[in-house]
């Protein structure tokens, strides 16, 4: 028998984020998104809800069961699969950051952050599609012709086509500048495609009408490297002379057999294999890797929102399996007469629950930070928009990274709080854990983000994203000043952010020596230790608020316990947590040259 | 296609470790283990190697993918488990332990070690179904009447019938004392068995002419808790007067459904039906706990032991992948042209590895310590017996979890050395990743073995264990001192070995004030830290040795880079791993009440 939890995600947390820490009124006080206010938001993400309580939540467990089928050269998805997609669309949260000329809802990406996030919680998999098939038309809204907008996002957008990312190739995966898929110029503008891709998430299903592949390659003759790649729309199914859908040469020679993520099928796709594969170039030519950079941070969001929503559907179903499963009795009490304890008692069963609590909503936060200063880069100016742009650009790969790798600590920790029955699949612990664990693998792995927030997003103007960035945590101490109960913790944030600006000096000193391998080889650590001291940060944020409402007063019982829970949960970070970057600190100071390439290899 | 590695452990490593840093002969010159000299004990762990080889790797991934069936309340395993199981019994090793009497080999713990590690990471699910037998017989050889041992052993160590351990029901997991499964005296001295057990490994199978369950059952009246249970053999079908096997009503009402370990089935059995289930007892009445736990500390090495080979499965996987698959540049080459190099030669691509091999090797060390003190403790006497036993104790519960834990991050780690591929079933990533997984939960949670750690055996006889846990430590420091190069480690391992001596006496406080749900609630924390220091102390041992040997000379290449490799790794660990505990510290010592449950649950 399978148990499944009754939810997977807290609204009431939802809006704390959104309202009381983030304050979307920031955003929505701009014209371009003044078509929103407050309740009309609140209104959408409850909608959004209902999508997910019907649509996605009860059909998760059953696409990992039932997962996609590779028969004849293609592929049959879960049946459920087609509904989600069309209750996505219906509800407009395909197209939802689009502007209105294309069916969109132009919503604030702080909103949209919400709505992914409730999709990502209440099935994963599902989102999958609809989120690829929104990058994937939101590339063609940003550099596509208006011939090839009509002809592609009405269908896209309306959860008939499904959208894919056509990046890695058998030889080429991290190192995309090695592609070597080729695209031939015809007479008429368009090009001949020849190549291979894989794991290409979508790439084929029985539910789609059509399959629009983004798909990166080289124009013969173009230059080496990353600065020979353009971007091509190159669908299924092209359009003949009389408008008819006809195969256009993509083949799905196979789908790969992976641990989870099961209810998307990731294809090998062959273009061209009868030399009839037509792309039509988006954007510039040689310009393809830039312009999907450009849609990068978007889908880096993405991918941490999926972190973030799959540790919280497993944040509920440990909560409530440890609010209702005796086992054993408290640790003072020595009588084996009375009856055994709910083991949300135990201190260690608290403590994973804690580490699962911090994940879920100190990530969520940080993503709502991005998600508004997204908005923010928009419809700001001049060096307004600049720093907005710095931040979030710095908070990226940290959105990305922490979500996911602490996304699987703690998903893991909520199959422990389940012991044997976590590795069963009665509960939906296990099929989670599968399904986390492919999240700092894609999207670019952590190794790759490490290299981008140091390598990049550290040294880029001088460092003046970092600096923003000690501003906005500096800003969020002085507010935690005004209770004494913060200052403990404010006094250790303040530390930790001194710690981290020494470390990157130090490390620094490599990259100004021209020693690039050694100044990035333990990105990772630092990784982890920037991390770390971000989500401590948004930690502070909420526990700020959360203080300022307790000691304001006139709460319900819930109001005050939800309040309290927040500091309770902030006070696990600050203590259990946050000390890990005195580690992380005394690594990248000592490390030295352990993990760079010697004349010998050292390892056998 | 599946892509086998060709490697999953390494002899010179076995080696270098038996009789290198550990000194099997230290344990060969006493007279209970005169047959045996270093040449016998060597061409015996080659012929393990022989029967992984042959036997159990070639069919790890296969009894992965063709999983077991039930059908008609009985279980299918896969076909290759009796030849598998036949092999180990006709080389000896279901019995290695046991006396020649009953066909044994008196083999020392510290080469059956060497040879489970063998075995569990040629195949960890294979090698399961033996390890169970092993125990169960034990058991009965250590507490059964010489009737019961006639009757079951020459079957169970010919691998002709299955043993199992039957300890948690549906509500007594962790919480033993609670079982409720009752025995009822008979006149011919057997009892009635009735109850219901869960997640029974070996439980039924095809592969097995009987099933020998070792059952813990409450005999009607008995005291309530843990002084009320004795234990019993129930076996699937029993003698009748003829001296035929039949129906013993046991039944298999399922198998649990788990993510991994999948060659092995995890029975709900349930006994006594149709009230015609018979029991043994063995050993004595009320006492079925204790003759229990007197195996649980070879049990829990055996699990400490899948866990390091499972991870050494894993590291020679991702090592070959590493050193064969081409990917990006040097960091410091900004050339597109020059072919991609091996991933090997990436930074983070290294210390992925260096982690793995750290992991394997640092945990098989510890194991190979326990089995040496497990010879010493029976072999020795007075007070150097004593000793052995009680820093073996304190040892356990850390040798059961350090390779478990970090097993997982460590096959993780490998997982992500493939990046995508390592998600996909086309590598054996994703299977150990699934299998590794249950280790820290089954014999005993990581949380139990810290509260064990903590509870029981840093305080038993006056922290009397942790005392001489301090003095090998030191004496292997002396030994260190000898090498300019191991000072430096030297000296940060004294100062953490202080500083788990100053938490552990900070924790100690709250025992004494009798406030035991504080004290222990950390207990996981405080196995980080130790575990880790305990690790490095066994990474400094074979760092001593490498030195030694590099320092003596005339080493074939080979030789010598396999020792530079071990000092390597040994950096590896001092640099990237031992930092760490600093947090572990800051936590213990900061903690406070934070998991403890106030008057309110504060998790919502």
């Amino acid at each position: 028998h399978k148990t499944m939890a009754k939810e997977y995600a807290s609204m009431r947390n939802i809006k704390f984020l959104l309202n009381e820490v983030h304050s979307v009124e920031d955003v929505l006080k701009y014209e371009r998104f003044s078509a929103y206010d407050t309740e009309s938001v609140e209104m959408l993400i409850d909608a959004a809800k209902q999508v997910g309580d019907v649509h996605m939540f009860p059909y998760l467990e059953e696409m990992d069961k039932h997962s996609v089928v590779y028969e004849n050269e293609s592929v049959k998805v879960h049946p459920k699969v087609k509904p989600l997609l069309q209750a996505l669309a219906e509800g407009g949260w395909i197209a939802a950051k689009a502007p209105e000329e294309h069916g969109g809802m132009d919503l604030p990406t702080i909103v949209d952050v919400a709505a992914q996030f409730i999709f990502a919680s209440a099935n994963n998999g599902g989102m999958t599609f609809a989120g690829l098939t929104a990058g994937a038309a939101n590339l063609i809204l940003s550099f596509g012709t208006e011939k090839q907008k009509a002809e592609f996002l009405p269908d896209m957008f309306g959860g008939n086509w499904q959208g894919t990312m056509c990046l890695t190739e058998p030889d080429a995966g991290s190192s995309l500048g090695d592609i070597s898929t080729s695209a031939t110029p015809q007479e008429d503008g368009s090009y001949k495609i020849q190549g291979q891709k894989i794991f290409i998430s979508g790439g084929d299903g029985d539910a789609f009408g059509n399959i629009v592949n983004m798909v990166i390659a080289r124009v013969k003759g173009a230059p080496a490297g990353a600065k020979g790649i353009s971007l091509f729309i190159v669908p299924q199914k092209r359009k003949d002379a009389d408008g008819n859908l006809i195969a256009n040469d993509v083949t799905t020679a196979g789908v790969f057999h992976k641990m989870g993520q099961k209810a998307n099928p990731a294809c090998h796709l062959i273009f061209g294999e009868k030399d009839d594969c037509m792309g039509y170039m988006v954007g510039q030519e040689n310009r393809g890797l830039s312009h999907m950079f450009q849609m990068m941070n978007e889908a880096r969001l993405s991918v941490g929102i999926s972190g973030a929503g799959t540790a919280s559907t497993a944040y509920y179903a440990s909560l409530e399996y440890a609010k209702e499963r005796p086992q054993g009795r408290r640790l003072n009490s020595k009588d084996m007469t009375p009856n055994q304890v709910p083991i949300i008692q135990h201190p260690d069963v608290r403590r994973m629950l804690l580490l699962q609590k911090a994940v879920v909503e100190g990530s969520l936060s940080l993503l709502f930070e991005c998600g508004k200063l997204t908005d923010l880069s928009h419809v700001t100016e001049g060096e307004e928009k600049e720093n907005n742009s710095l931040l979030l650009d710095l908070l990226i790969p940290i959105a990305k990274t922490y979500p996911t790798e602490m996304g699987i600590q703690s998903v893991s920790a909520g199959m422990q709080v389940l012991g044997g029955y976590g590795y069963c699949k009665d509960f939906s612990l296990e099929m989670l854990y599968r399904d986390v664990r492919i999240m700092t693998i894609y999207e670019g792995t952590t190794g790759i983000q490490s290299q981008d927030l140091l390598g990049r997003k550290v040294t880029m103007k001088g460092g003046k994203a970092l600096m923003l960035l000690a501003q906005e945590i500096s800003k969020t101490l002085n507010e935690a000043k005004t209770f004494d109960d913060l200052k403990g913790a404010g006094k250790q944030l303040g530390t930790e952010l001194l710690a981290m600006q020494k470390v990157t000096g130090y490390l620094l000193d490599f990259a100004k020596a021209g020693d690039v391998e050694r100044f990035l080889a333990d990105a990772n650590i630092f990784m982890e230790m920037a991390s770390t001291i971000v989500i401590a940060w948004q930690w502070m944020k909420q526990a700020v608020i959360a203080k300022q409402k307790l000691v304001g007063g006139g709460l319900s019982t819930d109001e005050e316990h939800f309040y309290e829970s927040k500091i309770h949960t902030f006070r696990y970070f600050y203590n259990y947590e946050l000390p890990k970057t005195a580690g992380f600190a005394t690594i990248l100071l000592k490390a030295k040259d352990v993990t760079v390439m010697a004349e010998k290899e050292y390892i056998v």
